[in-house]
């Protein structure tokens, strides 16, 4: 198992009644704009797909506010990921991180360099109750970069949810820019950060050296539709991906969704209320919780925690902690799989209110 | 444009009313017995599908009868061919043929030889009134066979509609077996030929050399789900193709799809009868359109025609019929794209009783 959360293999949602805080989607569910209109695809399905996806560009260019020659589409993130990464012979790896990275660059034959994310403790910090942070080693990262052609970096990052500081960056964009490498920003949780602000699509038209990554599969709730898509200035990036491309490789229900559910405009809106509230009230639960040690700042809709040093010592692995929810009914994301951490780290969902507190009422009752 | 049929592009489908002849989609549309489930993917919408797909490949063993083992899924049968043929460093291909097999061989830098298929007119059958044919050219097969390490053929193929004669293709299927040669055989028209016994499929568990390539695209009605799959007793080939592939590829509406559909035994029923008997007539009526000089024998759900000689040096080629029919009405296939044809060939879809009827009236009607 690479992938985390294989609930299927593990039998997890077999007759059992689970919450999953293993997988990381919006609590708010698929979008009603997108069930309202589903006879819109079930009526095209007889067709083939319109081979350019014309009206999908045009739902892209509305939300993004970028020219319709900046997008290639694909079947989730998942292609989009797959085929920038192919086009580079040599990848800097900024990780921990989503584990689809290193699997693409190795099928693809690219030399891999890893750049570490930082553990950013800072005690004065602690003392007024802030979090730690897992922060981009900007400095390593500069350094790295002259070895390769092309970076991946999450922004919010999985597993840690830390952004990127766009001061700090500065100099790593202008460095690319001016040496033709390619930065790779993976945004597919951007949306839970609440604000805007914090993408780099608005730098998109400045900087050929930027290819953003999105996806429908987590803000709007839906891993099963495969949405993705890349957004670059890079026009020869841009083709050279697409010449890389089965043609319609999006269906007819992820082409409906795209349309639809960017535009809805109550669903983003409630989403960004709940993320706001429940994000801080969470992360200050679990920071109460006896055995988390850290618990670090995030901008996404997860939290990655460490598990207490003296009860780690003692037993207290992300390995025993998972059977230890599971018996209680929840399924929660061991981090080690992710390079760089170990059985100390897991990694939680953020949930509706409900869940939240069923899950922190039971971690509060747990004895190691 | 590369692909027949793009009626976005021309604008066919804005605001008129036309009958499509130039895609080749069972006419009985969306089984019913996905509609009737369809909420079982809506509510399966906010997971990531199982990464293993098993119970697709439950139901692709149901129906096919080969251990689950034995496939590869993709996202649409575009996905397969690519992957296959990515496979290979060199490749004959059968044509004229389904342009994507030449697109894929060329963007992964295979050395590609072409057989031609044969025109087949014997004299004697035509004044028994029995169709022209366009053949394999088994001879020719069997001698390029040696300059590559993998072939493609359809069975029936695209866009004449004729099936691999068994005896004739022993010799090939023999001798690729001994010489690890790789036979890709794209059954994506299969079902319409009304008898299981044309598919290669139950010769996969003794011949290695096979790779089988179905969808549910045509028979199923439903090239906008994107489902297809390769079907081969080959593990290496299988295993190679499964690491090219990115994971959770199909989306939980084909998901859905392949595992229903595939046992509507009612809907596979009722099309079989409906080609039987939908096939036979539309052929005999085209056979009396003066300006149609052959009609080819086809097994599949369209007919590939020639048009007359005399009005051919008149000026009456593909892209003028094509015209015409779309001021009547009705969109054709010129197939002048497909290698080895040129514009005094179309292609029509064979479609329900009274769509036909009214082209084949509209088709009396002409004159040039």
């Amino acid at each position: 198992m690479i992938h985390g959360g294989d609930v299927y293999t593990d039998g997890l949602l077999q007759g059992r009644e689970l919450i999953d805080y293993s997988s990381n989607i919006n609590p708010l569910g698929v979008p009603k704009s997108f069930i309202d209109n589903i006879d819109e695809a079930i009526n095209a399905l007889t067709r083939y797909p319109d081979i350019q996806y014309r009206n999908v560009l045009k739902g892209l260019k509305e939300y993004i506010d970028c020219p319709e020659d900046y997008f290639v589409l694909g079947n989730g993130a998942a292609e989009i990921i797959d085929l920038v990464i192919a086009c580079h012979k040599s990848l800097l790896i900024v990780v921990p991180s989503f584990v689809e990275y290193e699997i693409d660059a190795k099928k693809w034959g690219c030399n891999i360099e890893y750049s570490y994310l930082k553990e950013d403790i800072n005690y004065n910090d602690l003392l007024k109750n802030e979090y730690a942070q897992l922060s981009y080693d900007y400095k390593d990262i500069l350094n790295k970069l002259q070895k390769v052609e092309a970076m991946v970096l999450g922004n919010p990052n999985n597993p840690n949810g830390n952004i990127i500081d766009r001061g700090e960056f500065q100099k790593i964009l202008e460095y690319c820019e001016s040496n033709n490498k390619v930065i790779i920003i993976d945004e597919a949780f951007i949306e839970f950060t609440g604000d805007s602000r914090h993408s780099f699509v608005d730098e998109v038209k400045k900087y050929k050296c930027l290819f953003i990554i999105r996806a429908l599969t987590k803000f709007f709730a839906m891993p099963g539709i495969r949405f993705g898509y890349g957004i670059s200035s890079n026009a020869a990036l841009i083709k050279n991906i697409k010449l890389k491309q089965n043609p319609w490789n999006i269906n007819c229900f992820a082409e409906l969704a795209a349309r639809h559910v960017l535009k809805d405009s109550i669903y983003i809106e409630k989403s960004k209320e709940w993320i706001r509230a429940e994000r801080p009230r969470f992360l200050k639960s679990l920071k109460n919780i006896y055995f988390i040690e850290e618990v670090f700042l995030t901008y996404g809709n997860y939290v990655l925690c460490k598990l207490n040093g003296l009860a780690f010592e003692k037993g207290l692995n992300s390995e025993e902690f998972y059977k230890t929810c599971l018996e209680q009914g929840f399924v929660i994301r061991k981090a080690d799989n992710f390079r760089g951490l170990d059985k100390q780290y897991v990694r939680l969902a953020i949930k509706d209110r409900a869940s939240n507190e069923k899950l922190v009422a039971m971690l509060e009752s747990l004895k190691f």
